[in-house]
C-alpha cells in the first residue's frame, strides 16, 4: 500500500483524496440524466463540521484510561453514524443526534477489560467500533440519552499480524486491522485472507467477524464464519477464547455464538482466521443471458455443479445497463486456484452457460502469475477490474447523495424455488414506494454469492429524490422492500448485518425462542447491558 | 432396502441377523491371533436378558399419552445404553444401572410438546432418542435416581420425508427417519442426502444434528452443519423454526445453537437439509505411502488444494495392516460428481501424492453410471467397499468385546502444525496406559475427514483385555488418551459427541464464558431442567 498519508472523510465514505474527481462526476451525472432525465441533481457541499454544535462530553475516563480517550469534535462526529446512505445525508445535512461522549481506543486486551469494568461501574455504555463502515446503524449511539454516556471503543489501534502458521495456513489477527494493512502484512510471506467485502477498505478483522461479513468468493467458503478458526472476545463476565480447531463435534460451536453477535455479547480483540497462499492460476468471462430467467437457472446449475466458480454475479438488465453498459443480464464468472491451472473448470461452467443460451461476451482470460508478466493488483483480470469499480461505488454513492439522488443497497438471500416471487415482490413494492414518495428511479439486482440451494441477491435503488427529504423518501421505501422480503421468505440481510435498522424485520424472521436464549446468553455475560444496547435485541424496559 | 424383518440386538450393535458368522469369527480371531499371538479369546455370550433384573418403572403416562408408552424389558434394556464398547461389555455382563422407566415414541410434534409439558409438571426427566447408537453415554439416564422419572424419547416413529424441493435441493425430514429409510425415500426422485455416518444404519436426522455428525465426504461440506437449511425444535419454553436460507448474516446463526446441543436445549422435530441428485462420475484410487509422515504431507497439500476429494483417508501402517492388509501407508482417494467426470481432478490429486512418493497399489478407476452397467450400491468401487468393511466393524467390535478383547476408537482434530505432536503424545499415552493395566495390543489412526487447516484422526485400540475387567481396563485407557488430545491441541471430539463420557474434557476445552451462555440459554428454554441432564453441562446442585 502506498505510505502517503489520507484523510478520512468525516462525512461520507473512505478518504477525502479518492472522492470522483469533477471529470468523474461529470460522467456519473451524465448517466443519471440517461436514466432519469429530470433529475435535479444541485450540488449540496457538507457543511463546515465546526458549525456543528455538539453537546459537552458527558463522562470523562477514569485516570489510568484517560490517554485512550479523545472527546474531540472531528472524531466524535466521525464516530456517530456508519456509512449508510441515510447516514451521509444526515451528516450531508449537519444532523448528529447521536454522538458518543468519548471515542477510546485500546491498545492492549487488558486496556479492553479495564473499559468494560469501568463502564459498567459507571453505567455507562460502550458500542464496539472497527471501521465504522456500517450501514445498518449498527455504531450509532441512537438511544444516547438512556444511560449516564456513551463510549465509542475504536479497535483501530490493534492492528497487528501476531503470528502466522503456514503449516496450518492460518494466521492470528488482532481485531482492529484494516483489510489493506491486514493483507500488507501478510504479503510478504505469500499469503492472503481473500476476504473482500466491498467495505473492505475501511473495515476491521473484528467488524467483518461481529457481522459476519461475505466475502470475495461468490460460491463456498466465503462468509468469514467458513475462515475462523477460534476466537478471543473480552466480555464484561470475562475473557473468552475457543480453541483453534479445523472442526469439531463437541456441543454447539462457541465461535458461532459470537459470529453475528454485532457487540452485544463481548468486544472481539483477536482470532485466528484461515489464510492460503495467493491464488497463481485465474480464469475469467463474461456472458450475456438475452433472456434473465435463462441467466438464472444457469447459475443455479452452476451453484450446483460443484465446480465453485470464485466469481459467479449475475447482473440483471437494469444493473447491467447501470454497471456494465449492456443491455441484456450477464454473468461475470471467474475461477482461481494456488494448486492447478482451471481450464477443466472453466471449461465445463461455460458449457453449462451455453446450455441456458449464455453468449460469451468476449475472450475467455486465462492467466499464470508464474508465466505472465504485467499481471498485478491493479490490472489482472477482468474480475479485479469489477473489484476495482466496485470499490468505487461508495464514491459515486456520495456524489449522488450529495446531488439529491437516493443511491442506496439492500440484500438478502432465499432459496432458488422463492427467488422469482421474491424478486418479482421486492420489484412491485419499491416501485409502489418510489411512487408514494415522488421518487423517479430504477431497482437493479445482482447475486453477490450463490449456493446450491439459493441465490443472495443485491439490489440497488437510484432514484431522484427531493433534496431535504431524501432520508425520508429513503426510509419509506426501505420499510417497503423490507417487509417483501420477509414476506417472501428472505433473510433481511446476507451480509449487511442487523444492526438498528434491521431490528424490526429481524425481529420477525428470528425464532422467539432463540431471541429468548440470546438474551438470557447477553445477561449472563453482560449482566450490566453495557455493550451495544438496540442492536439485535429489544431492550428491557 | 430389504423388506425382510430383522431384529435389532438388545446388547449389541445392528441386527442379530447381521452378527458376524462363525467362518467371520474364525478368520477374524485368526488375524487377531497374528497381531496378539496369546490373546484369550474365550466367547462370552450374552445373558438371557429376561434374567436381567430391573426396577421397577416409578411412573406412568397420564392417560392421553399413555398409548405412546412403553416399560416393557426388552424395550427398556435397549433404551439404557448406547452402543459403545463400554455399552456392550456392560450389557454382556448383564449390568443394567441405569434404564429409564418409560419408552414414548411421539408420532406428531405436538406429542413431543405434551410429554415435555407432563414431564416438567411431574419433575421427570426426558432424554432424547434417535438411533441410540451413542458411544459417548448420551442416552444413558446414568443419574437416573435424581428424579422422579426418567422418559426415554424415541423419536424413530416421526420418520418421513415430507417435502422435497427439487429447485432448491432441500427435503423437509423428520427427525426420527434412519439413513436407509431416509435414502429409501429420496431414491425415487433420483436424490440423496449423501451422509453416511458409520452408523448410518443406525442412526437418526435428528441423532445427526444434536451431535453434529460427520458425513460421507473426507473434505468440503460434509458436517450435519453444513447440511442444515433449517430446524424445528421443540422445547419445554416453545416451538422454534429457523427459516429456510441457504445463507443469512442476522444475528448469530439460531440453526448453529441447537446443532449440537445434545438435546439439552429441546427435541429437533424434523429439518431442511440440502440434497444432491445421485453423483454420477466417480473416480477411485489407492496410493501406498512407505513413509507416512510424506503420506500425511501428501494429505495436507491435497486439504488445501481446492480440489475436495470425496474420499482422502489416510490410514497409518497399523491400520492399514488391520484393515486393509498393507504394509505400507495407504491413501484411500476418491472424487464424485453430478455434473461432470473428474479426471481433471483425481489426475491431478495423484500428481500431488507422487510428489510426496506415493505408488498407486492399483488401477485408478472410473465410473460413470449411465455408461457402466453393473455398477450399484454394494459393488461399485473400491471406496464402497471400503465402506461395506467400515460398516461391518461394529460387528467385529463386538464379536472381539465378547472375546475379552478391547476394541474401542475415539477421534479428534487438530491443526497440521499440531498433529505430529499430539499423535505421538496419543501413542505414548496409550501404550502407557496399556502396560498399566495390562493390556497387549496396537493403536491404528487413520484421518476420516481433512480440512486446509487440519486433518480429523480416528485412532483404534485393539487390545487382549481380562474378561471382568475390560470396562476398567478401557476406561483407564481413554482416560489416558483424552488428557493427551486436550494437553495437544486437539479437541475431545470431532463427531462423536461429548455426552456424558467426555464431559470432563469438554469443560477444559471449552471457554467457560461459553458454558456461562449455553447454561443461561438452556434456563431460558428448559427452566425446569427436563432435558437431558448430565450432558455437556455440570448439573446445577
Amino acid at each position: 500500500m502506498t505510505q502517503t498519508r489520507r484523510t478520512r472523510s468525516w462525512w461520507g465514505w473512505g478518504h477525502v483524496e479518492d472522492a470522483l474527481s469533477d471529470e468523474e462526476c461529470a460522467q456519473l451525472t451524465d448517466r443519471v440524466r440517461a436514466l432519469i432525465p429530470d433529475a435535479d441533481l444541485t450540488v449540496h457541499d457538507p457543511p463546515d463540521p465546526h458549525d456543528i454544535t455538539l453537546p459537552a462530553p458527558r463522562i470523562e475516563l477514569p485516570g489510568p484510561l484517560a490517554h485512550l480517550a479523545s472527546d474531540e469534535h472531528i472524531d466524535r462526529l466521525s464516530h456517530s453514524h456508519g456509512k449508510a446512505f441515510r447516514d451521509v445525508v444526515r451528516a450531508l445535512h449537519g444532523e448528529f443526534d447521536s454522538v458518543p461522549d468519548q471515542i477510546v481506543r485500546p491498545t492492549t486486551e487488558q486496556d479492553v477489560v479495564d473499559v468494560l469494568s469501568w463502564a459498567g461501574d459507571a453505567g455507562v455504555v460502550v458500542i464496539p467500533f472497527g471501521g465504522g463502515s456500517s450501514v445498518v446503524g449498527g455504531v450509532e449511539p441512537r438511544d444516547r440519552t438512556g444511560g449516564a454516556g456513551v463510549v465509542s471503543l475504536d479497535m483501530s489501534a490493534m492492528d497487528r499480524v501476531l503470528e502466522l502458521d503456514e503449516v496450518s495456513r492460518s494466521a492470528r489477527i488482532q481485531a482492529g486491522t484494516f483489510g489493506p494493512h491486514l493483507e500488507d502484512q501478510l504479503r510478504p510471506s505469500g499469503y492472503t485472507l481473500r476476504h473482500f467485502p466491498q467495505s473492505f477498505e475501511f473495515s476491521t478483522v473484528g467488524g467483518w467477524l461481529a457481522t459476519r461479513a461475505g466475502g470475495h468468493y461468490a460460491t463456498g467458503y466465503t462468509h468469514i464464519d467458513d475462515l475462523t478458526q477460534s476466537l478471543r472476545v473480552v466480555s464484561p463476565a470475562g475473557v473468552s477464547e475457543s480453541r483453534r480447531l479445523p472442526g469439531s463435534g463437541a456441543g454447539p460451536s462457541p465461535d458461532r455464538m459470537f459470529l453475528g453477535s454485532e457487540g452485544i455479547l463481548g468486544v472481539i480483540t483477536e482470532a485466528w482466521l484461515r489464510v492460503q497462499p495467493r491464488p497463481r492460476w485465474k480464469a475469467t468471462a463474461s456472458v450475456a443471458f438475452a433472456e434473465y430467467d435463462r441467466g438464472v437457472d444457469a447459475v443455479r446449475e452452476l451453484s450446483q455443479s460443484g465446480l465453485a466458480p470464485s466469481n459467479c454475479r449475475l447482473l440483471d438488465p437494469v444493473e447491467a445497463k447501470i454497471n456494465a453498459g449492456s443491455t441484456s443480464s450477464v454473468l461475470v464468472l471467474g475461477f482461481e486456484s494456488t494448486d492447478h491451472p482451471v481450464q477443466p473448470w472453466m471449461g465445463r461452467a461455460l458449457e453449462i452457460a451455453r446450455d441456458h443460451s449464455g453468449e460469451l461476451t468476449g475472450p475467455v482470460t486465462y492467466t499464470d502469475s508464474a508465466t505472465t508478466t504485467g499481471v498485478d493488483r491493479s490490472t489482472g483480470d477482468a474480475a479485479q477490474s469489477w473489484r476495482s469499480s466496485f470499490i468505487r461505488m461508495p464514491y459515486q454513492r456520495d456524489a449522488l447523495a450529495a446531488r439529491g439522488m437516493i443511491v442506496e443497497t439492500f440484500e438478502t438471500a432465499c432459496t432458488w424455488s422463492m427467488f422469482p416471487a421474491l424478486k418479482a415482490a421486492v420489484e412491485a413494492a419499491a416501485a409502489t414506494a418510489m411512487e408514494e414518495v415522488g421518487v423517479t428511479g430504477a431497482l437493479s439486482c445482482r447475486f453477490t454469492h450463490v449456493y446450491p440451494d439459493g441465490p443472495a441477491p443485491y439490489f440497488g435503488v437510484y432514484g431522484a429524490g427531493e433534496w431535504g427529504r431524501t432520508v425520508e423518501q429513503w426510509d419509506h421505501i426501505k420499510r417497503a422492500v423490507s417487509d417483501a422480503l420477509i414476506a417472501h421468505g428472505g433473510t433481511i440481510t446476507h451480509h449487511h448485518a442487523v444492526g438498528r435498522d434491521h431490528v424490526p424485520w429481524y425481529r420477525e424472521q428470528r425464532p422467539d425462542l432463540f431471541a429468548a436464549a440470546l438474551r438470557a446468553a447477553k445477561d449472563a455475560l453482560d449482566p450490566a447491558g453495557v455493550l451495544n444496547p438496540g442492536v439485535l435485541l429489544r431492550e428491557r424496559t
